[in-house]
C-alpha cells in the first residue's frame, strides 16, 4: 500500500505531556461508550449501558442469511446457520466484560487510542453454544494448537487492512471453566448490532478483545496465529521494539457507585454530611475476588468492605458495600480489589505502551457540604457564582443572575 | 453556597485555540455517546445506538412506585401512576431527536461542555399519552402561559443545584402538530434507564433538552419560567452578557453513511475505485426536508440526491441516496439539507457561545485506492508501514514486521 496510506493510517504513538485529547481520540470516544458509573447499581447492566468498543464499523449483518464456518484442521468442515446453532443445547453465563484499554486515558504519557477513563466495563448474560461442542462436532485434527476467530468487521489499522481476527490456545477454546461460548443472545434477547449481531464469541474472564463480534469463521490451526490483533496490538510492551506479553485475562478492579450527586461539567460529587453507604462491584478474570478495601482519606488508610454472596456467577462482578460518615470538606474515596491469587490493584500506574490493563485504584473526588449552607460572604466568589436555588416548578425561583462567564 | 463550590462547579468557558479536549470534557464523552454513523442505515435506531446525553446521574427509578404529578394552575391536581397513564388512549410517534450541542466540538473557539462531533442524534418510536389529554384531564386555569416539566435527575451546574427542569409555552404543550407526548415506551419496550425510565417527555421537532427524562412533575404556571436550563443554559448567545435567544427547534441537517471502511485511529474512510451509492438521512424540526444536495469535491459543486418517501413520519429523518463514481485519490464528501421554509446548512460555522445548533455541513474524508495497490517503493514509507496483508485465518499470514512506532 502506498505512502498515502501512512497519512490516514498512522502508527501507534504516545501523546506529548501537555497534549489534550485530540480530534481522532474524540471521534472514537463519541462513537464508543463506557458504562455510566451509577449503573454499577445494577447486577446485570441494562441494554445500552454496557460498554461498547467497535474497532471498525458495525457490519450490516442479517441473521436470516448469517452462516458460521468451522474449518482448518478439522475432520468435517461445517457451515451452520442460526437455526442450526440454536438446535444445540444452549448454555447461559453471566460475564463481566472489560475493555483491555480501560484506564488508558489516565496513563502518563497517554497512548493515543480509544481514551477510556474507567467506564469500559459491563455485565451481561450471554446465551449460546459452548465452543467445545462445536469443535467436537467438526472434530479437531491431532497436532492442532490454536483456534482463530474471524469477525465481519473490516478496516485498516496502522497500515494493515484486515478483518478483525483473534485466536485462543486450543486448551482455552475447549476448556470447561471458563467455558467459551458462541453466543446469539444477550440478556435473553438477540444480540444488538453493536454487540455482534447475530453471533459473537464470549470468553469469560478475558478482556474484551478476545470476544470476537460478528463471528463468521472459526479456524483450527497448527501454528501460532500471528495476525495484527494478536501480535501487533494487544501486547504489554514497554518500548516499540519490545515483543511484549500477550493481553489475556482481566486484572482485578473495583469501582464504586459515585455517592451523592454530580456537578455537570467537573463530575465532582457533592454529598451531605452524615452516614453514607458506599457500594460498588469488584471483579477479576484471574480468580475470584476475595477482598475489597475502601479508603476515604485519599489512600492513606484502608478498611475492608462487606462482600455480597456471588450466587454462583464465577465470572461476573461481585457486589460490595462499606459505611462512611461524610464530614464537611473535600474527600477522595478509593477502592481496591484483591483476588484469590493475591492479585490486587496498584496505587500508582503500571505503564505500558498500548495502555492495556491499567487497573490503578479509582479515585472519586467528593465535596461534602450541608444543603443550603450559608454563603461565606466572599464577594469575589459571590460575584461569579449563582445562589444555591433549588427551584420548585410550582413557584419558580427568580432567574439567577447571569455571571460574566455564563454562556 | 460557599467559595469551594466555585472550584467544583465552574462557570461556562471557551477553550483556548490550541487546547485539546480536557479531562472534564472526556469524562462526559465516555459516559454519553453518539450514534455511530453507520447506524444511519437503519430507519429506526436500534436500542443502544441512539444518542444519549445525561446531565447529572441516571436516577434509580422504579416503575412500580413512580408517580407523575400535574399541579400548579389547574382545576384538579392529579397524581398518576404508570397503570393510570397506560389507561389513557396511547399514541406512537416516530421522532428524530438531536442534542442541541451536536456539532459543538467542531466550533472554533470550542465551548467547553459535552464535546459532540456530529453523532448526537437518533430516531425512535415513542409511545405514551398526549400531553394535551393530561392537561385537559386536570383543567388548565385561564391566564396560564407555560408548562414546566421537572425530571428526577439532580445535580449542580455552574454553582446552581437543581433538578433538571424545562418549560414549554402553553400553545406548544397543547398543540396537535407536533403532538407532545408523555412517553413510557421506546420502540415498543419500556424506556431504558438512560432514556428516562419509566417516563419522559417527547417534543417532536425540538432539540433534546426539551424532552425531559425521568419526568415526575408537570406544573402549569402563569409567568415565564426562568429556571437554569431555560434562562442560563440553552440560549444562543454571542457574549456572556447577551440575553440571547432560546434554543427550540432542530435546524436542518443531513448526514451520510460513511462509505467504504475506516482506519481505526484516524477514522478516514477507504473506498475502492468505481461506482458507489452514497446514502444517509436528513431532518429538520422546523419544516419537512424538501432537498438534499451532495458534493464530492469538497463543497465546490453540488448535485441533488434522490429523496425516499417519508411514509407519513413528519417528525422523523428522511432517507436519501446519490450515486458516485470513486476515482483513485483523496476526496471530501459533503451533504446538505434544505427544508420547506428554506432553512439550510452553512458551509462555514455559525458560532455561538454555548455551542448550540451547529449544523455546518458534514465533511467526510475518503481515500480511494484499488485493493492490493502496489507499494510505491518508497523505503521511508515501507519502513514504517506494514504490507496490506488481508490474512485468512486458514493460512495465517506471516507476522507483519513491527515498526518502530508500533505499540
Amino acid at each position: 500500500m502506498d505512502r498515502r496510506i501512512g497519512a490516514i493510517s498512522p502508527p501507534g504513538r504516545l501523546a506529548d505531556p501537555a497534549e489534550g485529547i485530540g480530534s481522532e481520540e474524540l471521534a472514537l470516544a463519541t462513537r464508543n461508550h463506557g458504562m455510566p458509573l451509577e449503573s454499577l447499581r445494577y447486577d446485570l447492566t441494562p441494554p445500552g449501558l454496557h460498554y461498547v468498543l467497535v474497532h471498525y464499523d458495525i457490519p450490516a449483518a442479517d441473521a436470516n442469511t448469517w452462516a458460521l464456518t468451522l474449518c482448518g484442521r478439522v475432520r468435517t468442515p461445517l457451515t451452520l446457520d442460526m437455526a442450526a446453532l440454536r438446535s444445540f443445547t444452549a448454555v447461559t453465563h453471566r460475564v463481566t466484560m472489560e475493555c483491555a484499554g480501560n484506564g488508558r486515558a489516565l496513563l502518563m504519557p497517554r497512548p493515543v487510542s480509544q481514551p477510556w477513563l474507567v467506564e469500559g466495563v459491563g455485565t451481561a448474560e450471554w446465551t449460546g453454544v459452548p465452543l467445545r461442542t462445536l469443535l467436537a462436532e467438526c472434530g479437531v485434527a491431532p497436532g492442532s494448537v490454536e483456534v482463530v476467530f474471524t469477525g465481519a468487521d473490516h478496516g485498516l489499522e496502522r497500515g494493515v487492512e484486515q478483518d478483525y481476527q483473534r485466536s485462543l490456545p486450543l486448551e482455552v477454546a475447549t476448556g470447561r471453566d471458563p467455558e467459551v461460548v458462541v453466543a446469539y443472545a444477550m440478556n435473553g434477547a438477540p444480540l444488538p448490532p453493536q454487540h455482534g449481531h447475530p453471533l459473537r464469541l464470549v470468553v469469560p474472564g478475558w478482556y474484551g478483545m478476545a470476544h470476537v463480534k460478528w463471528l463468521r469463521e472459526i479456524t483450527v490451526v497448527d501454528t501460532e496465529f500471528t495476525g495484527f490483533q494478536q501480535h501487533v496490538a494487544y501486547r504489554y510492551r514497554q518500548t516499540a521494539d519490545d515483543p511484549g506479553e500477550p493481553v489475556t485475562r482481566i486484572a482485578p478492579r473495583s469501582l464504586m457507585v459515585p455517592p451523592g450527586f454530580p456537578d455537570f461539567m467537573s463530575r465532582t460529587r457533592v454529598v451531605r454530611p452524615g452516614p453514607q453507604l458506599l457500594e460498588g462491584r469488584a471483579w477479576s478474570g484471574r480468580s475470584p475476588v476475595v477482598r475489597v478495601e475502601v479508603s476515604t482519606d485519599g489512600g492513606r488508610g484502608w478498611h475492608d468492605a462487606e462482600l455480597t454472596e456471588r450466587h454462583g456467577h464465577a465470572w461476573a462482578w461481585r457486589h460490595w458495600q462499606a459505611p462512611w460518615v461524610a464530614t464537611p470538606g473535600a474527600h477522595v474515596l478509593s477502592v481496591r480489589a484483591t483476588d484469590a491469587e493475591g492479585n490486587s490493584q496498584p496505587l500508582k500506574q503500571s505503564w505500558n505502551r498500548g495502555g492495556f490493563g491499567n487497573n490503578v485504584v479509582q479515585r472519586v473526588a467528593v465535596h461534602c457540604e450541608a444543603a443550603g449552607a450559608p454563603d461565606d460572604g466572599d464577594q469575589d466568589a459571590a460575584d461569579h457564582l449563582d445562589s444555591p436555588a433549588r427551584s420548585h416548578a410550582g413557584s419558580p425561583a427568580p432567574s439567577p443572575p447571569r455571571s460574566r462567564a455564563d454562556s
